[in-house]
């Protein structure tokens, strides 16, 4: 049995037979529904990038719990390199997309979960490092997509998990039972849901003794009885389901964001990876954190190369390539994305091994790294707006291009460098504002700003990760302070 | 006769019967279209704040022209007072509306025309300066909106007017007839002209000899025969148009663009205020500029009020409201709307006296100003989205809250600070999405950005204006060298 | 008996035969020291430009204490146009002399003396009111420059006044006499103290009950018997000392800064203004330090000047002038350099009668304008820094070019654009040494930082002068929400 | 014959006997002149480092051109983690010195001309790899310090070397000998020239066919006949004479800078390594410039270490490192500082082989590094003066506090977090203006700017290198676009 195709992948989710709310209506075909469709393309192709001979060198690795070859994607990291890959093949994917493709978070749920479980059986006596492997070695074999799921609705943010008025606020272990356990609550700004087979749950912060019922980590299939799916909304969602697709950017993929409610469900002994051990919740949070910002120093920074080329084609379609300013943004923008993408490898190149075995970035660096992300892409829609022109606000819909008069005047009017034709320059012009403020900027700003948590969690780990008290000490030798 | 009641605006631009191609469509009712009709109640608001006892005073102002009250929207600057209670009006007309309401840029073309039309009749012994004042007097007694419209398509920035293989890119005067003149081409980024009664058509540019045909200022009715409408779309727009209101954000008024073709449309001679006099284009393109860039020193401010005032309120609801990293935000977010309104006001203080008696502004601090405008909102923006929680790109739509099982799922997990109702929290949510990355974006960002010229055009006129050789002089006799 | 002249002015100070220690030694004339010189030329400077033609109506007014004409620095302001004028004032100082010219201080402390002074009075029954109106009738007849006292040391910054190990490290009454008071504690960052006739001592921050001894305000002149100085280190200032005047950069002025010890100093009666009112001190502080964030909108606008000329002809002299990069960060320079002009011009258009009768500038605009001169200042170095090339860190020294040999090599091998001479090079280069990272850079940058208080000041004002509540109802009132 | 001590070094450079022109005088002995020795001991701390057994295993690392080892400053990189450990060595000596140690840019050089000479013989027929390999050995087996000197006056900036009215403006091979070839010219900002044992001279500039007598490299002995060096004036250099080292900020090291004049200088055929082969030039110096920009990735974000660290210890001293906004600022300090760190991880660990067999980092990347390192340096230097207060500015000087009046006075008023000596909180103070506008300002910031070259040079680098052209197709591909 070999790694799956992208039609097998998204065979193989339709046979899932997911439902959502989805504004307003429960659609009973999900997988074909046309605001779905674009996100799970974007999956499909980390399944086709593992079959094409042009990438599959540097998507198909080997695991280290068996002897067969998996998808880079449910890979546990056994050196650097294969963080530094990880990164590479992330900046591919988005580069490709144009958007987020989902299938980060369940990698690096595990990488994390590997190495936590580990350190928690040594302590605790548990097992739930065996668990997991075994787990994950068929996740691995099956092929499958996982959705890491680790945000809390949190409620009011000034009180802990104990003290919400309603105790499911955090998602929470309601009941205790032979043979497994009873999880409530919610996970917010899932990304990939719907489009995945697995559930990894997560909990969402440290937690402190007497929060045991919030300690929990286990994994649960996308259509358990109980879990239900809110689907989000999204700016220019609805382009999608219009007759004409040009006005949505991007003409294949896209992104979607679903809020998961968990109803009383049930989850078997052998899928929980923490229960109650609230000394372990804290470690899981901050590696999987770190991975998960690593990861941005890839997708972003993939997205942004496809932001930086429209751009610049907008430039020569507009007759404007040639002038300083125009050549000094792009430069810009290349100079901020590169940072990004040099945080995302250096945060891998130094990358250490776990007691476990494989391999956890850089802590610093990668919270580093995520910080730029909460910036860097801001600055480059910012410029990309600039270049691109105020048609990004103002120009004629797909509709009225087909209109005899309309689209008549829209040609002329909109005609610009003669070797385009109008209609392309309307396509760019679609594809940069979808990044800017359209659909596609919710993935490329909003969640480079929330995803893997918002920049004041990365201030912290900053901060904790800083070793301020060695830096204070040398210089206090250096001038002779005691 | 007085002053005009929103109603009466409301009216009285329903008379005019214009038509658009909106989203494929040709509406017979356009004023009470759902896209539409948010935009007019924009400008409505003018008219309210006039008769408003609270504000009339600001909004209602002795005309230059003769011995009547006029709304100060239409108004021709009598002092450097007059200048900063513009900006003044314009930050509360922002902060009331939440997006732009229009009708500066009719004021603003009209102080030009003004003072430019009295120095070329002075030197060209015109009489454009005569015909413009009986116009603007009829504008001001009848209480009109004016769209002044600069922004010609351009088509491929490399080359001039003459060289385009378009004439009609720029537009120009196609024929000169007894009693008038037929103008030709389109006029982009129109926001107001829907909502507008009559048009101020203005050059783009500075024309050179040989372009006499593009240096044309003159003005016609909205419904002029020939005149073509194509309405522009815009992130999220046809939310608008959806059952539950709740999720546009803004939930009375809102922005709207369009793209005006002139197809060959009359204009007679008393209604010609340029007409191939090149010397004075770039005069009257330099001064419209500079009014519209102090005008965003006020506007802005008061949109930035708005999402400030949102921000603030989320912090509340989400019960993070004194978390000092949100207080710093919040104190940011302040500091950089009112430097974009000091330099409002400070162009404006500064402002001096035409030859023609109206008064000006300080061109320098007016281009200063807006080019803080192409800057300060995008990181106003980033702050709000920072503070507000990745739920801007994740919520559930109004539809699903109306769902009984849904809705329930939706309230109980979108429940944070208690004080509050979770449809509040939503709305608030709505609010921000719709100016960071919704339809109010496109006036607070992509306008902010491109409205009265991109920031290279600020740039220039900055460089121009900032008499850099005489601070060079300075220093050499500072330091002795000849 | 009408203003002085500069050389009065010189001579009047040096008839107070004050001392301070220097570097080491305790020298007999300090106005003719080698580092005290530029600085008092700087002072004198403002007392030349109220007798020159060409400024005179800028530098003059009509004081409102009686029928004689003053320098404007020492005029209590009557108008919004009088704080206007003040900053184009300080623009024009900060132009001339590239430095700090000290007397804004005396300035902003009388006119906030002025009306706090009347409001205690209205509340108290205190006289404080009618002794500073003689008090500063006498400053402006006699024309005197005033230092204004405001920065204690503040010991351990975590603890208040009362509870600091040594009372002294706030200014405070020793000890209460009959005809006066005792005072003991000092003041540090005293910029214009060696070149002042007279101290108007004022409390640091809010006292509160418990602290009335430190709420003090008082006039002292600077020979009074306890007062002792020291001179202050600055990056470079011993150049000043050296034979070839080439290297200190700024020709003729300078700053500098001294920590002022008032070690038991009697204050008569008639010179004290607050005498333990608590309730007073805060909005003492809050007032001058909302002047001096004011002023910073002139002076350093008027430095930056000066570092833009330099910038731009260090351009012309190396031959890059025309490159479109030098001329974008040219443009940059102007920008930010003019929007810190236009918070200075913005708070002052705004200014608002107090119950006095003299005019505060706005507050919240006030400490925007300061805010901005924290940070842009450092940019502007950063940018002149980045045009002057290397150079800046590596030229040789003007004795070597006073060398036969080594003056060869240098004269060969400086030489840049020829139309300038190398020497003339040389000193545009020191120039902005001086001012990126020389003794002009304590008073373009570390001044500008902290001088009228750090950045964290500003915030907390711009907190509390936000009225972020009246935007957040009108918020809730926008989406109705109670 | 191993590697030398630092002592051992010290003595090798004496022995050299160099003079230079030093503010106006010639000193005899110049190693123990006060200016020369911080920068020396500076040097002579990479050599203590290697014997050191803490760091000896990254400072020692096999030779590729022989079976011995070296100091890692005088090795051809023979992989990817080797790029990468001598960025790790370079910020830890950055940390120990808190200045420039000079070393770089020999390493820069040597790997440089080692790749080019093998591409250039393979096309040329010359045989300047070979000579070049016997030269290294010797300078690896001597451990010897070599000075890069890349550049040129380059007199008018808008003319090329063969237009300048003066053909030495850039240096160039005035005339070819049998055994050798006379050069003459300078090289501006050397560093480490006056503790170099060997100089490496490079073009500065890619040179066009008819500028072959520019197009030239070569190595001399420092102490060679013919060459004159002048040393560059830095910021507050001085206190390094005088009698109490306090002032200094800095107690042990130290940065210079010198010009070095080559007057009819004479380089035997052995050492020359490119004699007018124009078409090697550019990738010389892009090679070299490569690396170097690399190298701050390491030793600027090493003195950043120190500033962070005595910024932190400040905090502490003045009692305020519990406050948030200080955490705040010390935690950007950070952000920003690792952020330059991983640019120079990033452009090390994705390096390449060359032809000749070492390793070239990454170019796009490690000229995104050195972008990086013109602007956050600046933002870290005035983060440290918001934190560290206005006394960096205004403290009085070592010697007052010798005076025992002035000292006690300095002792009470300057006393702050009472567990720390006040002397102690002077030292960090002179530390933190070294750092920011002092001499190591010129170091920290100025060289931060210009050495490496300038921002422009790193752009023009990273437009050439980021493939514009590909992200273009590939946009043009997703939206199907011929």
């Amino acid at each position: 049995m070999g790694l799956k195709k992208g039609d097998e992948y998204l065979k193989s989710i339709k046979s899932l037979r997911l439902k959502a709310h989805v504004l307003g209506e429960k659609p009973g075909d999900l997988p074909e529904h046309g605001l779905v469709e674009p996100s799970q393309k974007a999956v499909a192709f980390t399944y086709d990038a593992a079959q094409d001979k042009e990438t599959r060198d540097l998507f198909c690795v080997e695991s280290s719990l068996g002897k067969y070859v998996v998808n880079r994607f449910t890979h546990l990291h056994q050196s650097a390199d294969d963080l530094v890959n990880k990164v590479k093949m992330q900046r591919y994917c988005g580069v490709q997309t144009g958007c987020c493709f989902q299938r980060c978070v369940g990698l690096d749920a595990a990488n994390s979960i590997f190495s936590t479980t580990y350190e928690c059986d040594q302590k605790h006596g548990t097992n739930y490092h065996e668990r997991f492997n075994d787990y994950w070695g068929w996740i691995q074999q099956e092929d499958l997509v996982v959705d890491g799921a680790m945000t809390d609705p949190k409620g009011d943010r000034s009180k802990r998990p104990v003290e919400q008025p309603d105790p499911d606020l955090f998602l929470r272990i309601k009941e205790r039972r032979s043979g497994g356990i009873i999880i409530s609550g919610a996970k917010l700004h899932q990304t990939g849901m719907l489009n995945s087979h697995e559930i990894l749950v997560m909990p969402t912060l440290t937690m402190r003794p007497g929060e045991e019922s919030w300690a929990v980590c286990c994994a649960v299939p996308t259509n358990s009885k109980g879990i239900h799916y809110i689907y989000g909304r999204q700016a220019s969602d609805t382009r999608k389901l219009e007759t004409y697709k040009l006005d949505v950017g991007n003409p294949v993929y896209g992104g979607q964001e679903v809020m998961t409610v968990f109803d009383d469900v049930f989850v078997p002994a052998e899928r929980v990876f923490l229960d109650g051990e609230v000394d372990f919740s804290g470690l899981l949070v901050e590696r999987f954190a770190s991975y998960h910002r690593q990861s941005y120093g890839g997708c972003k920074a993939g997205v942004g190369d496809v932001l930086i080329g429209a751009t610049a084609l907008i430039a020569q379609m507009n007759g404007v390539d040639k002038a300083s300013h125009i050549t000094d943004k792009l430069v810009e923008m290349i100079h901020l994305n590169e940072t990004i993408y040099s945080c995302g490898i250096a945060c891998s190149a130094t990358g250490e091994q776990t007691a476990a075995g494989n391999f956890q970035v850089n802590m610093l660096m990668a919270n580093v790294c995520k910080l730029n992300v909460t910036r860097f892409p801001y600055e480059l829609a910012r410029l990309a707006t600039d270049v691109a022109g105020g048609l990004l606000g103002t120009m004629p819909s797909a509709a009225d291009l087909e209109d005899p008069l309309a689209g008549k005047y829209i040609r002329k009017y909109l005609a610009a460098n003669p070797e385009y034709a109008t209609v392309d320059r309307m396509k760019v012009l679609r594809l940069i504002e979808n990044l800017v403020a359209g659909a596609g900027a919710v993935g490329y700003l909003i969640e480079s700003m929330h995803g893997a948590g918002p920049p004041t969690a990365q201030r912290i780990m900053i901060r904790r990760q800083a070793k301020l008290g060695e830096k204070i000490d040398k210089v206090k030798a250096f001038l002779g302070i005691k």
